[in-house]
């Protein structure tokens, strides 16, 4: 388990995760070689609630995707998902490669009953301090109409209840706010959303309207998705690193930072949202039970935000409720 | 001519740069009785060396663009792009629609010699305050391998005479850095670029990268670069203005930018490369003249800027250039 650093992340932010919620176990898929040492120190209120789970295989990528799904028997990744399939647990988080997640989540947690494709969904941050959900963030790389606008209504049902919104505004990312602009797919997913009432579709959003809280839910294909998701988390954090601990006088950093926490501690908080280390979790979601990815070079704090968002998830049944909401829309 | 604001906006962003740059003459093309107006007091050596060529008529893009370009007979847009061709003007700058005027472009001043698509290019800074140019950012919504191959010369031309670098760094956006990522036409690309000792190729570079120098050329479709692209102005912007002005204690906004610019000049001046503004004009290369688009929502300074980028492309006499090297390179 864990992403491209392993278990030094992993293990300090499954601890912190434990900490933070007293009613979460974990069960860690991984090598206990290298997991034992590090939970040394644990207390034993803690490390109760911990199971390890011993395997030496991961997921390999080098072969092509196909390959890693037909060798993926024994892998901490398969092990993991297995675990959910049999009810040992409710969720699985993983910070392995993404298209492997999903292959093996669709084989093995299946597709809820009429969605074509699950999708990979995040909660973004805007100005204001409200909080949007995007996808498709990369699990659907090619995207047609009908995929966007299951999209659109898996994103209304998951706004509704993650951010708890009513008749969230619903906005397909494109290149322009004219009708005539972009893919086809996105003009014919637009005329699609335009008919359906249930859902509030509010037009196309452009990408330097991510963060103006605009619409509740931006849809897209994979590939824009991940291209503007990834964009908006490394503008974010360049722009922090810049303010905060890159200035070449490190005397004047505390001083730095001291003024940020105190006397603009308005626009520091309103920064601070925009901390991508918060939004780390991102969400398969169509699928029968909950499946987190987290970034692959998530630190310690942002892995145990995404372990946070599975435990949240699996407790407001989210898989059950988009079955429901998709009944209820279509 | 102007944009989505018009003459408010380009006719002081003219004066500006005119005012700088003493060899610099313009032809405005637009509504006279509009435009008069503006000039009233510019004093006479600045005036001088601006022509009003009266035009009511604007492209209207409401039927969709092969109506427009089928009605542009004159039009602001039209009448400047035949300026060029004319020889009257040696390149044209726009804020008007970008699939308008790369159209007009391709029809009146055409495309060089061995291009298949123009595309439209970018320079965008990085943290270390160095430049990246990137392309294409909207110009051309699907493309091939080829496509994407033709980008790269272009970009890496573009590059060489803009940014001054020699052997300059080509990379593919993309969702991974793995080969097997993204779309095919991309893989492609990269399998074309690979060969091609000529260019400089680094593979493929992530959405949270662009800002951080790992390229001095950024390849993409222009549905991806326009995305990217928007959504980097939008985070920059964001960022600043919660930091610069939003604060809702108005009386520490002047000890904030006291701050900003004195003690913690180092950091403010590196936040300040990222600043859109100065990065509003993209070019239309691979076209026998120079044509530049501003954004439609530019403001005064950013049109300025634009102004002064396609002036000094003439100058460095970038079409020539494309074409001497995209000779030496294939």
């Amino acid at each position: 388990m864990g992403g491209d650093i392993g278990p030094r992340i992993t293990i300090p932010a499954s601890l912190i995760a434990l900490e933070k919620d007293p009613m979460l176990s974990l069960l860690l898929f991984g090598d206990s070689q290298q997991i034992l040492p590090l939970l040394e120190n644990t207390p034993y209120p803690i490390k109760e609630r911990l199971t390890i789970c011993h395997c030496s295989r991961t997921i390999n990528n080098e072969h092509g995707i196909s390959y890693a799904l037909r060798h993926s028997k024994g892998t901490s990744m398969r092990l993991a998902i297995e675990a959910v399939q049999k009810g040992d647990a409710q969720g699985c988080l993983s910070g392995g490669n993404t298209a492997a997640l999903m292959g093996l989540s669709k084989i093995l947690l299946q597709p809820l009953q009429g969605i074509q494709r699950p999708a990979l969904i995040s909660v973004i941050p805007t100005v204001e301090g409200e909080k949007s959900v995007m996808l498709d963030l990369g699990a659907n790389i090619d995207c047609d109409a009908e995929n966007l606008y299951q999209f659109a209504l898996m994103g209304a049902i998951f706004a509704e209840n993650i951010l708890n919104l009513v008749y969230p505004r619903v906005a397909l990312l494109n290149i322009g706010s004219e009708d005539i602009k972009g893919h086809k797919s996105i003009r014919d997913a637009a005329s699609l959303l335009e008919k359906d009432t249930a859902l509030n579709y509010v037009g196309f959003i452009e990408g330097n309207f991510l963060l103006n809280g605009k619409a509740d839910v931006i849809v897209s294909d994979g590939f824009a998705g991940n291209v503007a998701l990834k964009t908006l988390e490394g503008a974010a954090k360049n722009v922090i690193s810049l303010l905060k601990g890159k200035s070449k006088n490190s005397l004047l950093k505390p001083v730095f930072s001291w003024l940020l926490t105190h006397i603009f501690k308005d626009s520091y908080l309103r920064l601070k949202r925009i901390n991508p280390d918060e939004y780390n979790g991102a969400s398969l979601i169509g699928l029968t039970s909950v499946v987190v990815k987290s970034h692959g070079s998530a630190n310690i704090e942002a892995f145990s935000y995404a372990i946070a968002d599975a435990a949240f998830q699996v407790r407001q049944q989210i898989p059950n409720k988009i079955l429901v909401g998709l009944e209820k829309y279509q």
